[in-house]
Formats: C-alpha cells, structure tokens, sequence
C-alpha cells in the first residue's frame, strides 16, 4: 500500500523464507542469528551467514530461486559465496534504495495479475482496498482462511470464536457461529476474494446431524471436546465451509497432510511458520468422501486438492479430479514445487486425467522476488513434459502448444473464477 | 455366439467405457447424455459430444486408445473434433456394417489367443460352450468371478448364497456353502476357465478355526454379523478360495485396493462400473499373511497380485513375489495401464525380482477395439525399457530380445496356465 | 583374523546371500538345495542350479554384483549358465585356492577404508581387538546391534537380559538394565565403534515417565506385557538409546520398515535372513517425534534413517533432514540398493535436502566379493544425477565434480564420525 522499500537483503531473501533458512539451521546455523521469528539480527551478518553456507543449496529449489532472485531480478553478476557475501550485500541494498526496486514496481515488472494473499477472516481488508484504488495494473485479492476457527484443538479457537461472533454480533449458538462466517465470507467476497484456504493436517470430512453439530458446537466452546470429537467438529466444519462455497461460489482449496510444528522447542522460541512443518501421510479418498457425497456433484463447487505427498497424485487426487465436476487437482505444493517433483506430477496425473483436470500453476511462496523463477521452472519443466509427449507420438505439436498456453492462462483463471 | 455386428459407434466406443465417460462427466458432461448404464440416448449426439470435448484427452491412456482404434481399427483418416464428429461417426457407422467388422472378424484380425471373461459363478455357460464349438481360432474362456457370494456386506449376498445352494442342492450350512462353491468352480474347470477373479477393497485375509467360521457364516445369512465380523469372514473366504485353487489348479487373481462406487448419487442413478471407483492404500504385505502362510509355498498355487496404488510394485509385491513361489506381479492395471505408469511399474519392480516373476501383459478392457492399441502400448514400453537396460550395459542385447518375446508369450501361458 | 582361504564358490557367493537365494526360490529351487541356513550341501551342485537359472537375474542388482563380481574381482571371461557352469566354478575355486584371494588380500586390493560389521552387545570383541593388531590397512570396526535386548516381543529377550545382567554384574532393575547398556556400549567405543544400529519393524519411539518405563521393564522380564505395552516399552528403549548417543557420541542408525520372517514354515526350516524379511510401511514422522523433541536438535548427536519404502523419502525423511541437524537420510537401503532405485531415491531427496544432509554412500552386503560393484553402481548413479542438473543448468560443473567427491569421502566420514 505505501510502496516503502524493502528494507534490507536478508529482511527481503532469508528471514521469512523457511525453505532457506531450515536448511542452514539442519546445518547447525542457529535460527535466531538469521532473524527468523522476527529475532533482532544483523542483516550484513545473517547473509555473511549465508553466503559462507550458498554451497548446501546446490540441487535444491529454494537455491535455484534465490539465484534466479539474485541473477535475473537484482541483476548481481557474481556467484554467492563467503569471499563476495559483502559485495553482493552491498549490491543488492543499492538496488533496494532505487525506486525500482520498491515492491510496485517489481509487482508492474513482473507482470503480475493477480495476487492472492490468506486473510484472517476478522481482517477489515482495508488495505486491499487502498491498493485497489492505488492503480496498481494488477490485482491484490484477499483469500478467506479460517482455520483457528474451525479447529477446536487451535489453540486460538475459544479466543476467535468469541471476537468472531462480537464483531458480527451473532449469538454463542451454531447458527450464529454459521451466520458469522457466512457474513465475513460475504466481507471478503466483496473485497474481490475468489477463494477460502484450508491448511489441515489431514482430509477428514465428517458430516453431522445438525443436532449434534450444535451440541459439540457448544462443549467446544467449552474446551470440553474429546481429540475424537474435536476431529470430527473440524471435518464437519470443512463440510461446511464446502456448503458456503456452493451458496456463495467462492473456490475452496485445501492444503492438506502437513504435521505444524514438529519441534516444540523451536515452535517456542521461534513460533509458527519457521521450518519445521513436516509432511505426512493423508487419505483424500476415503475423508473427502462425506464432503463429496454432498457436494461433489455441484456444478459450480470448485474444489482444489493440494498435496505433499506426491503418492497421492495417482492413485487419489488425479482419479477424483477424472470423475468429480468439482474437484480440481492443485498444482505441486511447498517441497514438491520443484523441477523434478514437478515432473513426476504431470507424469502421476495426465495419463488419468489430462490437462483439464489441474489447477494450473500457482505459486505459494513467501519469497517475493522468487515469484518469476517459480513461475519459469513451472513452465519450463511443463513444456519439457510436452515436448516428450510429442517426441513420443503421443500428442500432436498444436496440441502441445494449445495445452502449454492453456495451463498457465485459460486454465487458472476458469478454475479460481478470475 | 451369434456375431452381431455393433450397432453403432457411440455404444460400441463411448457408453461402456468408463475411462472415457469419466473423464467427460469431470467436465461437466452428464452421463446419460453418453448412454451410461443403460441410459436411452442418441448414439450421434453422444458422438457429437464426445468429439466437440476431445481435446479434453490429450496426453491420457483412453485418448491413445481411442486413436489408436479409430486409426488402425477403423481406418479413419481424419482427427476427431466437434468438426468432424459427424463425418467420423459415419465412416464408423459404414465399417460396422461390413462383414469385416463384426465381432468375429475383428477377434480373428487381432489374432487374439485367449480373451476371459469374468462371470458369475452360476453362469451356465452355455454361451462359451456354443462359442468353442463355433471353431473360432482363439479361446474365449470364463473366468470364476465370486465377490457377491463372499462377502457379506455386499447387498446381494444373502439372495446370491441362497440361489447358489439351489442350484447346486446343498444345505444352508458353512459346510454346504463350500461345497456349493466348489461345484461351481469344477462346472468353471469344466468349461475352460484358467483362474478365479477377486475384486476387493483391501487385501485382507484372515484363517479362522472351522467353528468360528460356521458361526459368523450363519450370522451373515441373518445378516447380523458387525462390520469387523464381516471383514475377518471376508477375508477367511479369500482364504478358502486360495485352498480350492490349491487342490483345483485354478489360478488366483486379486484386484486389491479400489473403493467401488465412490459417489452413492451416481451409483443409485447410474449403477455399478460408471467411472467413480478410486483407488485407495492397502496392505499386502500383512493383509494376504495369513493366506501365505496356509499356501505360499504351495508348488503348483499361483496368486496374481494386481495393484492400483503402484507403491506397493516396490515396497510389497516385488519383494513378495521374489520370495514365494505362489505369487506373481500382476500388469499395471486400470489407471496404471498407461504409457509412463507402465514405464514406473517396470524400473520398481525388475530390480529386485527380475521379469520372470510377473504376469506379463494382459489387458482388462471394456473396450474391445482397444485391445490392439493397449498391447502394443505395453510392448513399445517395455521394449523401450529393455532398451535402456541395454544402452547402459545392464543386460545384453540377447538377453533383452528373450525377455521381450517371454514376458508376451511364455510368460502369462505359464503363470495363467494356458 | 585367520585369513582363512573361501572355501568355495558356493559359499562365498551364494548360500549366504539371501538377495540371490530369494528369487530361486521363488522359481521353485529348494533352499536346501543352495546350503541355506547352513543345510548340507555340495558346492558344485549348488553353483550348477545357479548357473542353469542365471537367466532369471537379469536386469536384478544381484545379477548386476554378481557379474561384476565374476568378472573384475575374480576375473572370469565367460558367461555364467548351464554349459559354462563347471568351467566357472573350477576357475573360481582356483583362484580362491590362490594367496591374492584370501580375504586379507581382496580386503586390501578393495582398497577398504573402514569395515564396519554388527555385533552382539556381549560380544568381547576379541576378533576386532586381533585384527586391530594385525596391521590391516583399514578399520574392521564392531557395531552395537541391540534388537534382541530392546524388544519384549524378540523370543530370546528374557535369557538376552538375563545374560546382559550376569555379564555386567547389575541388578535386574531398570536402572541396572540402563547401566547395563551403558557399559557394553562402553566396550564397544573402546574396540572402535562408532555407531549403533537397530532393526525395526516400525520407526516408533515413546517417552515414558521413569516409573512407568521401570514397571513396564519388571513386566517385561516376567514376560506379561500385552502387545501395546511391549510396543511402547520397544519405543521408549529406542528413545533411551538416543539419549545414550547424546552422551556418549555413538552414531545412531536407524533401518526401519521390515516385517522379518514374512514366512514362518520357512524360519522353522532355514532360520532368520533367508530372504523372506518384507517391507511394510511405517510412519517416520509421528513415530519419531518424541525421540526427536526430546534430542533432534541435540547438536553432536547422529540419526540416520534407512527406508526400504521409497515413498518417505520425499515425504517424511528429506524433510526431518532438512530441519533437524540430528537427522541424516540413509543410502538407499536394501531392494533399494540398485541403479533405478538410487536414482529415484536422489531426485527425491535432493531438491528439498540438497546433498549435504545424505549419510552418503554406504553399502550393506553380507556378499563380501561384491563391495567393489556396490560402491561402483552408486558412484555411477550419482555422477550420472550430477551430470543431468549441470545438463539442465541447474547446478555448475565445479559444483558436481566437489559433490561427487564429498558424498563418498568428506560426507560418510563426517556423518558416521570416522
């Protein structure tokens, strides 16, 4: 909204890039001396830091990114290490003092069109609305993401639900409680959101009768929910969420298979989002089925699956997405939005359910200036795919080429309603 | 028996495929506008908009097929769009009503050897009696089929096991239920039939003591047994099916880990096999221990183990099959028999049990047109598997030409016993 | 120690590797009839079934070593089958008869740095000490493998600790089974140890209260725990085991995800590792979680985890590996040990975890003749990885060649603390 310039390189490229620093802190680089969690830390010393550790990043995505960030955006001409960490520090920051490398007009070089944020609920979205009315040549759109609410073992949840139904001044009932999301659904949907998000750690659904939604509703409330029961009020909640998305047409995606914070210690000293989310095993087929037996035949319900289990691809998501109107197959996800994890994607889903079926790439990153790498491994690594298909006789050249525009235009925009 | 020619493209090509409804009705298509289950439609209207959504299948296995037919089968010149569908379907209506292309004429031309069936175990089969008899130059043979008679939770099992122990005069104990069951099977043997066929959920089974096996037999017939009872008699069945093929010579195959029937609404509108059974995680290596231990090592028993969650190829059915003699990889079944996922199926399972121990390609189709289309499909694969094998000096030249002639021809007459 | 001549081609490379006896098996050889488990039998006869049914190796990774091993190593020019079965097994035994191919002479011209074998915790480690003595040019260093003493459920728990307490002259008491412990691994660092190794079925730790871990120890001894308390006493032992890592230094190797003995007819007749031992899926990530809260960001501390199901490397082991300093992912491991295999396994691990938090390669054979092909095929695997990422622009050739380099000499030594 105010345009300021990004402050520093390592404010910029490390400290909120998990991916980054997790793995120096694997390395035995202390978390704080990086500034991450918002630890007071020298910017020249944190990227000291790591350029004296670049070579660890040799095959990984994240490395390909911020030399992609460093090479194309910042235009630095040397390679990072120990002996030209000072030199590039200073390079960058010279780029970051010069109006254009403010954050609008990096957004207006790279072309951006859209750009979704996740929103808590609550949020009054007004600088959304400051920037929609900026001008900017592209959109910034909020994103719906209600999880502290809906997860009665958040530890957030009695505190949300409370400021939830005060600023909507529902009643303490599950009517009211629905009636409350229904109106910041409403909120965010006349702020331009297109889509509600949904970070889960696993695809449970469950879908109750209205009588014991209230009733485990109420003892939620009261902290008094068994693991069980608090299970089954979240799966029955993400049934909800999936009944407003057909009343109200926002798209709903569902990022599921993620244990949050695996390392207590860390998860203390550092808070959330610091590396130490781990990948787990999930069951698309059998949990996503009360949902889908509701809703999974409605026309303009558009559900889309992400995974980071990349099992999942042939043998659950790409089979639903081959049969269920609603259900979309999201694009490669976190650790699996990477060159070769990109390719075994399109080689699991395609052969079950073609192109149509995918969501089209989209990035996920925290990593602002990653954004055109991200977007270029993708393409490059779709077009390959394509380009062996036709190598092998198994589509024709004009076919390749409809598809190769298709995913990264007509396709995203037909899924998430742009 | 009576060689009908097909009456036209849309029922012959389209309305029984599943893989190819699927896929339309993903994007929006409803299925009794393609004729599925039965539903009247006009076989030019489906074909119309079959081919106005054609595009949808590029890069899929059921595209290639359908191409393949359409080309080699059909000798069709022209690609198939909203454009030509009228055209197209003319042409094939033409061919279909020549001599050449009746059932009889295409099943010489394919130069098919043998082609099973599955059926249902009170089949007279009559009609594959009248077939042997008509001198045709290949084999059609049944297959023994018992699913609704074994497991108790199928809504057809009491009336199935009630007209089973008619037909075969045998009481209403557990006693005469196997009785009955085995009298089936010999009537199967006695019309040509090489091997069972077991569709189930999980591979699970179960050995119980011969009292505990009457009892929940009994209960199953008053239809009181709990969900956990049902799945260990169910999967004490498997295992009495693995003991008759011990002492019968039949071959055992189990389809394992599909959740049939995923969307009740489809189901109850459309029936069984419309396009919404998903594939779901299961477990041999545990599920099928009891039965291997009763007769894994049985000289002359062969369990062939087909997958649709190909990580059990490396983790469980590769290191099964290189151990007991019994038991043998199935072919890439069903979303798994697809270019790249035949390609996957070879590299996890050939390191470590060789090609000796798999079945060697069969096809499962719908779609009799296919059947040329998807050999070939599995030949040019492996093929081009053995190929690299060779290229990087892991198996000479003599040795990949053998194995490419064994795993088609010797191979599956040895593990099928043709 | 004595440098003992092999005594024959049959025992040296067959009868012991259950790789090899397997697959004949599961073509129906007897494993009698191959000397296994010790069963009388005649070398000759042996290596003749062998050669007849060489065939069905091909394109195995025990053919691979195999040949390899015929070839470079003992220096046979002809193929193996039926007609060249005697001449080989005649030129082998010449050769083994030869002083350049006694086991101290292949050990040199390997060129084996270190030779880590496992070993019983009571083991005196007398063959160690004489070996030390005898001026090998490379470590032969003993292994702490404490299964049996860990796990209520092994068989020969009861008399293990009874022995372990008798040994170590403690009271039959947790604290005097801990101290136990303690001292033998004592011994084992004073004879070169630098690592522990434990076998099992699934990756799953607890942390017990000390008086619940002190009772269920008590219920163990007298044999009376069900089998979910002996899962969680297993667990907490794997956690007590971590913790003495954290004090005594010993690197903590971890191979989980095997079901041993799959067939019990044939452990009766043929004994333990007789090539029926299964790979079973197991969680890492919420089976690991309390040893790792507790110890996972321990900085001297050393966890590498081996898997024989690939699916958790890109889901569950790179990324713990990725984040703990604690966590290194294993070499592939067993039916993973092969070309294909190794390659799959670095595109999975590489983009998330780079290649420094690899243990690097390691093999794990019982077949001593094949070391040299085993470290080749890896060697091989992962230049020709390196090779397609500097293709592909991805990583710098100086980058590839200093990886290559690491990843089988700095990296193993720097993990495994050699």
């Amino acid at each position: 909204m105010d345009d300021q310039p990004f402050s520093d390189p390592a404010s910029l490229l490390i400290s909120e890039d998990h991916y980054i620093t997790r793995l120096l802190h694997a390395s035995g680089v202390a978390l704080d001396s990086l500034g991450v969690g918002g630890a007071p830390s020298d910017p020249r010393q944190t990227w000291r830091i790591v350029a004296e550790n670049w070579h660890l990043f040799a095959g990984t995505a994240s490395g390909y990114w911020l030399e992609e960030a460093l090479d194309q955006v910042l235009e630095i001409d040397e390679a990072l290490d120990a002996d030209s960490a000072d030199r590039v520090f200073n390079q960058i920051q010279n780029r970051l003092d010069t109006p254009d490398f403010r954050p609008r007009a990096l957004f207006e070089r790279f072309k951006i069109d859209v750009l979704a944020t996740t929103d808590d609920p609550l949020d009054d979205l007004a600088g959304h609305a400051a920037l929609r009315e900026s001008g900017l040549p592209g959109r910034v759109i909020p994103t719906f993401r209600p999880d502290r609410y809906l997860d009665p073992e958040n530890t957030q949840f009695g505190s949300s639900v409370e400021r939830l139904l005060a600023l909507t001044e529902e009643t303490a009932t599950f009517e009211g409680y629905l009636a409350a999301l229904r109106g910041r659904r409403e909120h965010f949907l006349h702020h331009g959101a297109v889509s509600t998000d949904h970070g889960v750690e696993e695809a449970y659904t469950h879908d109750l009768e209205p009588s014991d939604a209230r009733r485990l509703f109420q003892r939620a409330l009261d902290g008094t929910l068994t693991p069980a029961e608090a299970r089954v009020f979240r799966g029955h909640m993400l049934l909800e969420m999936a009944n407003m998305s057909v009343e109200d047409g926002l798209v709903m995606t569902l990022h599921a298979g993620v244990l949050r914070n695996h390392s207590s210690a860390t998860f203390q000293a550092h808070g959330p989002d610091t590396g130490h989310d781990i990948p787990v095993r999930t069951d698309f087929v059998n949990g996503l089925r009360p949902l889908l037996e509701r809703f999974g035949l409605e026309r303009d319900f558009h559900l889309v699956l992400f995974a980071v289990d990349e099992t999942v691809y042939s043998r659950e998501i790409a089979p639903l997405a081959g049969f269920y109107p609603s259900v979309y197959i999201g694009a490669p996800w976190w650790f699996l939005d990477a060159p070769d994890a990109i390719s075994r994607f399109r080689a699991a889903v395609t052969e079950t359910a073609g192109f149509s079926r995918g969501s089209g790439f989209i990035d996920d990153t925290r990593a602002f200036l990653s954004i055109p790498a991200r977007h270029d491994t993708a393409r490059r690594v779709d077009a390959g795919f394509l380009a062996r298909l036709v190598v092998e006789g198994r589509i024709r050249t004009r076919d390749a080429e409809r598809i190769a525009d298709d995913i990264v235009g007509a396709q995203p925009r037909r899924v998430f309603k742009l």
